[in-house]
């Protein structure tokens, strides 16, 4: 098997499944627990948490770092949790998980607003700081890196920007597809920041939202208080310390594996063949998405044809699977025979370049081969 | 080491984690994935569900089931999500996860009651019918099992009473304590019911909120729309399979268990010295759970002298630990000298009688001798 849907999800790293593994075995205590086994789980949880901050480039002077059950909960717990009411302004490009809870944002009855996306994918920056300069607005959603296409927004700059216009606006960005794969210094002008550990090789069940200590929250869970009473329920230790094993396994070679990935992902755009597939991605979007469209034809056939031969690439976001269309790429700028092809060919730094070779090949091959059953 | 929290979290079972094992090895896609693994894995989350609803003696005609984060999150999902505004009941006796709902709903302009507990910490429910038969109420949520004293609430009589009232008003039972552990049917009065995986020999991260098909409700939280729609973001897959063998061994078992640890539970209120200790749970409360107070001691000086012998218990919910006094054992109308000593003891199928021994050796023991101490 060749797995390219590494946006999706990830196979956990063995060796973080080991690590982690004593905590549901004899360090299996609820770290709320007020005996000293229980105060060694919670010393554990504290120990994740300076890491991801360190990874970050900050520290728990100006941040702290609330553990939730994934990615969507830590974007949920942003958009509804610290501001109450008023301004709230997203992108066309963001994840279900951040795009629907402004349209829930909308239904309440707050003033919504989605800015376009250019064709790269990026968001419309002069879009967003013009409509920030005509609306004093309350808080602004910005993705790091899109799921779908691979673009890189600027959002250190993007948030500097904001900020520079209103500077109470507070500014969360969804970095779910950026933590662990590119090298990044978070900003002080961000105020929270979403991560999710499967997509980084660790399980599924912990997200993880970054909080600059000076932005407000209340709790999406309210209960026993846990994660300093912004998150109640009791954490997923488990979860927790394999996400920290794959994270530390992640860091300690992020700019290598971003370079072999490079490599991969270029590989594949060199090879495909121009007059069957349009590259949607633009050349620096991340590494690790590459969004192609077999022009004219299905991708889910293709993605089906693939799977014949051992291949799983994704047709865009699994999360949102049942859509028809990607909003994403159709916001890109492209129309139904663009749309119909989409593939999404996502990496990790397990995947080789003669997985790639073969694949090339039989992209090529069955578009190739479907086009001439069409004439 | 004697491990008497139970309540709090129980060890995993070993059988349940090699079983879900594989969902973290070759079956690591995700649930929501449009090729075959994902299907797969997918179908593996319906069997699950299908036998939580099985070992309810309910069917998916009448009820569905949606994976949360854990039991916090259930409750939080049922008392915010189902209701939007109107007059909301509950009682003193509830786990923070809901009591703290009640007080932020109350934050938010609803109407909201609590009724008070007898003294053997069921729910007054006189008053409560009282409450209700004078005003509208739209929802109720009375928990099943006591995390705190053991006293078990009739919910289904008490669900059905509440019905009989007033037909539309919603009826929600936190049954963390209770599922697999008491043997019970759930009644088609009750709308939501609430369960954590960790509380039965799973790993924490799971929790289960099951929804009567008649009862409406709107997401907690937005994204990609999993679990019908009613719970965004990836399952967490592996935890959701280790609570699925975890709760094939407890309802494998679930009659001798109980009468197994009942006969420990017996032992130790039956060999406790009682001008040392007062018993607090009452005689037809939970057999897994043991609430008894060294009078005019302090309970978390106790904790620490079993401690020092390998002996684990709580002082109450870990859940809540941070506040000094319990506020379900006050509300069951004890004062400082006995609310100062209360221990809690929270046994499972694992503890055997000469761990009991042991136990209420060392109880007597220390007590005795603080109490010499302070003559």
């Amino acid at each position: 098997m060749i797995y390219l849907d590494n946006a999706a999800t990830t196979k956990p790293y063995l060796e973080a499944l080991e690590y982690a593994n004593k905590f549901n075995i004899e360090y299996f205590f609820n770290p709320s627990a007020l005996y000293r086994q229980g105060l060694d789980v919670s010393k554990e949880l504290k120990v994740t948490k300076d890491k991801i901050l360190k990874f970050l480039g900050v520290t728990s002077s100006d941040y702290d770092v609330i553990f939730t059950s994934c990615g969507s909960e830590s974007n949920n717990t942003a958009i509804f949790c610290s501001v109450k009411r008023g301004v709230f302004v997203t992108d066309m490009g963001e994840h279900a998980a951040v795009y629907k809870c402004f349209q829930e944002l909308k239904n309440r009855g707050a003033i919504v607003d989605f800015i376009s996306l250019n064709n790269d994918g990026k968001v419309n920056e002069e879009e967003l700081y013009d409509y920030l300069k005509y609306n004093k607005t309350d808080f602004v959603s910005i993705m790091h890196v899109n799921n779908e296409t691979g673009a890189i927004n600027d959002v250190n700059k993007i948030a500097q920007t904001v900020k520079s216009i209103n500077p109470s606006t507070i500014f969360h960005c969804d970095g779910v597809q950026a933590f662990g794969k590119l090298p990044y210094r978070l900003s002080r002008f961000i105020d929270f920041y979403s991560i999710s550990a499967h997509k980084i090789n660790a399980i599924k069940g912990v997200g993880v939202l970054v909080r600059n200590k000076k932005a407000k929250l209340s709790p999406l869970i309210y209960g026993g208080g846990q994660e300093s009473g912004y998150r109640s329920g009791t954490e997923n230790v488990f979860g927790i310390k394999v996400f920290e094993k794959a994270m530390d396994l992640h860091y300690a070679s992020i700019k290598e594996n971003f370079d072999k990935v490079l490599a991969i992902k270029n590989y594949v755009i060199d090879n495909l063949d121009k007059n069957l597939f349009k590259i949607i991605s633009s050349s620096d979007s991340s590494p690790y998405i590459l969004s192609i469209s077999a022009v004219g034809l299905k991708g889910e056939i293709m993605m089906h044809l693939l799977e014949d031969k051992g291949i799983i690439v994704g047709n865009g976001s699994a999360c949102s699977s049942k859509n028809p269309f990607s909003r994403v790429i159709s916001s890109c700028g492209y129309k139904k025979d663009v749309l119909d092809g989409v593939i999404r060919v996502s990496f990790s730094a397990e995947n080789t370049l003669s997985e790639a070779e073969f694949v090339v090949n039989e992209l090529n091959e069955n578009a190739s081969r479907l086009k001439g059953l069409m004439k």
